[in-house]
């Protein structure tokens, strides 16, 4: 699967498929160690950040409500850095690293720009929204957080699938085989968006599937208290359900 | 944009870019009429069966569910049959005549293959999931359209970002450059899976959130009654919707 090509006689570049050509490639200029503390710095604090903004303005949220806030805290800014240029600022080295274990990110495929594209003008400011609706305890939250997780689980498994079924077809992989860059950085980064989206939209749909059922349940109690007891007071309770619920 | 290719000495096949290489490649046997009415009536009369089945099963059924059942219906047909061989069944001219518009059908395209595979192991079963929805008057409905709905959305905005990224780019057009190519089949032709995922979604994403808000104000409705009345049948009644809610 990796290594079937034989090494050109100058590489420019560390990245797979060996020779393939990146457009004013430069070389990373700070030590890895300074950019992933960098990035863990930089996402604690956003978390610390606006997870202090949101306890301010609805203190009654849950621990477990405000882990999934952070969760699309730091997805809004991972999405939203998602850009690569050949500028040596913070993200575009974490990128040019990160691109070991899939040289699209560098090499305009035409996948991964469209990917880049809409995740940057939609499901960043998505993610972004899926926060502040936790935080508003909104009636929309979780059909927009299915949307989201759609959203993530469908665009990792096409991240997966398009570049091992190119590697499958034609010998080519956009990974250095090395176990780091295969497995931990072009595998293991993305698991997250994995685990993470299936769990949260499994949660959703369990919650809005239970609310709408003891809604109609409620429905059907008050409509029996009414036949036996003609309660006003319950009838225009019950009434205003139902014509909301048309 | 097109036709910047030189023509080949000898073109074996009609589709664009000229040359690409098409294995196993065998022209239509049936005209285009006789395809397309097979597919008319195919797509009709399974929505007839489907829907009759469908009405005995909910004689509540609307006009509006009942088109949108058709939808998924014919949305489960069209998806478990997007998968090209070199045989002469229906489905596969049919497909060899819309490669014409995206030669990508045809070349084992990564992402399309992608695609196809996801498409065909999850998105048919669940456009055919929310149709038995729809008819189960199922509490996951709204939900599970959402989650079709944007599998469709997103997917049709990379089928079309992709083609005209590498277009953009490399100059390579996978579509033949005729109108009834480039914008009946490949825009027009995929153009309802934007404008009617869209409306459903926007309608479920309508439907949950009116649902969810009118069941916080039963739910505070009936506090209220009870803490003047201290009734213990909607006492039950509301207790059970907080218990469900938790």
């Amino acid at each position: 699967m990796f290594g079937q090509m034989a090494e050109p006689a100058e590489v420019a570049h560390p990245y797979y498929p060996l020779g393939v050509d990146i457009p004013h490639y430069a070389a990373n200029t700070l030590p890895l160690p300074v950019i992933l503390g960098s990035l863990v710095g930089m996402l604690g604090s956003a978390m610390l950040a606006t997870s202090t903004l949101a306890l301010r303005f609805n203190p009654s949220l849950g621990k477990g409500q405000l882990v999934i806030f952070c969760w699309f805290i730091v997805c809004y800014f991972v999405l939203n850095h998602a850009t690569v240029a050949s500028s040596q600022n913070l993200f575009a080295q974490l990128w040019k690293e990160y691109a070991l274990s899939d040289s699209r990110y560098l090499t305009s495929d035409p996948f991964m720009l469209s990917v880049e594209s809409i995740t940057v003008f939609l499901w960043g400011p998505l993610s972004f929204l899926c926060a502040v609706s936790i935080v508003a305890a909104s009636p929309l939250r979780h059909p927009l957080q299915i949307i989201m997780c759609m959203a993530h689980l469908y665009g990792v498994a096409l991240y997966y699938s398009t570049s091992l079924v190119e590697t499958h077809f034609t010998g080519r992989s956009h990974s250095r085989p090395e176990f780091l860059y295969f497995w931990v950085y072009y595998v293991g980064f993305n698991f997250p968006w994995v685990v993470v989206p299936a769990f949260l939209m499994y949660d959703s749909l369990k919650t809005i599937s239970r609310k709408l059922r003891s809604f109609e349940q409620v429905k059907i109690g008050l409509k029996g208290y009414e036949a036996r007891n003609g309660s006003a007071k319950t009838a225009v309770v019950s009434k205003k359900a139902e014509k909301k619920e048309q």
